[in-house]
């Protein structure tokens, strides 16, 4: 895999950012192998809307070091009233995953990353049942096994929380973790808790997405990779995807068969999220694919 | 088209449904085109669940009318408790399309009808705007404009009242209508009212599901065929599909994506009604597409 | 509909060209609407791969006219050695629609067409039957019948030709034509001649495809929007779906089901062309949607 | 899951099999949880066509054993000119994995082997690297290196076809084994031989797919289960599906997203071949699903 710099922006629109931005770049040498923008349109003239951007710069056409790189860029970006990071496609994220007792889809995203598909560290699995610790072992990542006491489930988050700052988690993924995450923590690692839900939000929203499919007689299922934010199943949407079912299917049909679009929908999103993709603005997101 | 005979049945399930029926018709010399069975298990002993069945027998192949088969075949429905019927698929069932100013729909089924794809006759056409007029008489089909009183819908919904029984309807198609019918209608043509949502339902119930899909930041759309009850967008669905979007897609876009997606979710759903593919159980369907 | 300019280039890659060309828009004034870009890797030093590149512009923020601004961005063209054009959203191309007996793709643009969805001029619809007049005529589009002698096809590609060039035809639209252009058509509309196929090529080329599909027992049907070539079926591919089928679908039911795939998937190739979102390179395309 | 006995028959089509048959299973007790029939038309008189049908009936309903089940129904099916089986849902297929270094599939069905998604015994994996083996063998199944001499396979062949014979194998998957497999071996397990080619067949037969998918410039790749049979990639189709690309993605993304495909459609058709849902007729397959 080459080398890469990854440059997002997100900034009220307006004329002349992609000629200041990529006149920028091109002054530095810089060669794009991606470049891909996005402008909202605003209501009026008191609001022009917003751009978004990202740039994948080959980072051996440069000819200043990231550091130059990003000093020099800030000023341009003030300018522009930008919300920017630059990151460094070979710098892996350092990932922890959160999960319960079903296995699915944190066996896939450990399949993808052993596979090299998935380019991060995972640096720990934390799950409050122990009967995934010889399958996390195996891939030779430490597995934490932190029970939850119904009754009071503080110290469980404590511990997990202290787990997260100890090993200095980046990304966060809820892999059917089957808790809500405190507000302190969703707060400190906003944008970066990505959760699975398994209905295509907003149907279901809340426990037993497949059983409430199958009371309601849909004929689709699906699945929905989001941000966490403080509201129940209500964060940032990165991506969904379904798959058709019929009257032929019971409920335990809908559960095997909702858990391919489950690892395949957190597959996705974890990628785009992994590579810089996802731009979030207000509750949504722009996904730079 | 070969002449056919469809049998459909519902009934309590227990062991020689599939017996008791293939061999009455059998023993008449029906040959069969196709059959299909769906049994819904039960919570118990004292529930057995739901046994549904659809047999298609050749009409040539019969030994009796079609009168003296029902007539027999009623003993025998008894005795097992069966709600049931058997129609002839060479009598055209009589449809009409209640629609408002939006076309797409409308003249997707006009087109279909016409073009020899769905078996039917359409009895008229009623519409509380009268742009679709011409479209509508070039297919040879009445065209009646009733409008809508805001303040008072009564006298609107009377003279649809009074039309649908004028032509002896069998199916209402509301074809993007934006009314909501009253119970009297939906009572007494009970599952034999079509609608089409222009959204993923449960998802999006009510006005301008678009706007809600487009602020929500869904990444597909949808749209949902169902039966119309007296619950606003709660009628047992009978077929759903979606359509991939992405933060490129504005609002407006995704009402032009979502068209595609309504019209042949409805020209399915219709098909299915017209060739009696739909068992209704509660507020879910049997497809026996 | 908002005026807008399109600027479509391919040129050879190297380092600044998204510079210099934003720098050139945005020097004039130019509010981009939407913008994207490509990148083709190249084999090695002496091959630096291609560029693609389409910005859409918003007409009323430039501060030259459009035939200013193309003399001037020339001679830049001219330095990066790009292919390029600039169109105006608000010309509607003039198509030409070739059909034969078939109805469904013909009836889906013009209905297209005339609800607005798709904007171009559709000059005249070409058929070696008359049954679809009467539709055609509806729409108040010229219809003109052009029989074939299957003996000797000369006079009726004359007649064609004679046609196209009598109404100034931009793009030709092959309907379910089923006839094989002459060469020298093809030549003379290179890049302008969209063609449905009912399969998912490269199977099934040629003649019958369902049938071909049916006999291999394929589980998915396809149809596949491209470019006319003077090599039957080969041309540059612009879209393409499929559709789900199964054992119980005869051959009839593969060209009902067949049907509603061309209708959708020539109805997005034709908008993808309308709206100079296809870059043809080499025998592919780039489809900036 | 509950304990079934499934009867699979494949018979030419005459009035009165589903009453024979379901007349027979009925007196002895047998209850049905799932019936399905297909019935495929002949060409006239001389041909009456042929008729499919799979039954699932509770083990626990039938008044006699397996075995006088068996027996009894012989002369019923020997009337009726049926090839036919039955099979006990509880007793598990010996299945060997043939594979070579790439381990997606393999990974794959492994995992839903281990959940128990996928009711059978993996009796041994069997490739021509050893790259897979810490994999397998943490799964608890017989990992066999058997590698390949380009120059002379013969000794590999018979290696394979010895360790296939001395555990009984009864299903076996190339899991992108990249081998052809010997005429004898295809014959001896007949219909038991089941292959995922990384392409939506018959498009891109042989060797390198994604590479010839990439250079046609489809919009769609796919992956197909089959049958094999001694003509490379001809054999009867149980499963494909695809998934959309476009000309961002290059060769290596092709082959990443095919992944996916790949692994869904080779799962699919595995459990369709393990619950005997899958009757092959000719070069084509119904698939009781």
């Amino acid at each position: 895999m080459e080398q890469t710099y990854r440059l997002v922006i997100r900034c009220p629109d307006r004329v002349g950012i992609v000629a200041k931005v990529s006149e920028f770049i091109s002054a530095h040498g810089g060669w794009l192998t991606e470049a891909s923008y996005h402008s909202e349109p605003g209501s009026g003239a008191q609001d022009p809307g917003w751009f978004f951007m990202r740039n994948e710069i080959r980072a051996d056409s440069l000819d200043v070091s990231l550091e130059q790189f990003q000093q020099r860029f800030a000023e341009l970006a003030q300018a522009f009233q930008m919300s920017w990071f630059i990151s460094d496609s070979s710098v892996r994220k350092k990932v922890v995953i959160l999960a319960s007792h079903a296995s699915h889809c944190l066996a896939d995203i450990l399949y993808r990353w052993h596979s090299g598909e998935l380019y991060c560290d995972i640096s720990a699995v934390i799950a409050n049942h122990d009967n995934l610790r010889s399958m996390v072992e195996w891939h030779g990542i430490p597995f934490h096994h932190v029970p939850v006491d119904p009754a009071d489930k503080s110290a469980h988050f404590q511990q997990v929380d202290d787990l997260l700052q100890q090993v200095e988690a980046q990304t966060i993924v809820l892999a059917r973790y089957m808790q809500i995450l405190p507000a302190a923590i969703c707060e400190r690692y906003q944008g970066q808790v990505i959760n699975i839900h398994h209905s295509f939000l907003p149907s279901f929203i809340g426990a037993n997405p497949y059983y409430q499919a199958y009371d309601r007689g849909v004929k689709l299922i699906g699945a929905t990779c989001h941000y966490v934010t403080q509201e129940l199943d209500q964060g940032p949407i990165i991506e969904q995807d379904v798959e058709r079912i019929s009257h032929r299917h019971n409920k335990d049909d809908l559960v095997r068969l909702g858990k391919d679009v489950e690892k395949i929908v957190l597959a996705r999103g974890l990628r785009y999220h992994l590579e810089d993709r996802v731009v979030m603005h207000g509750n949504k997101t722009v996904i730079f694919d």
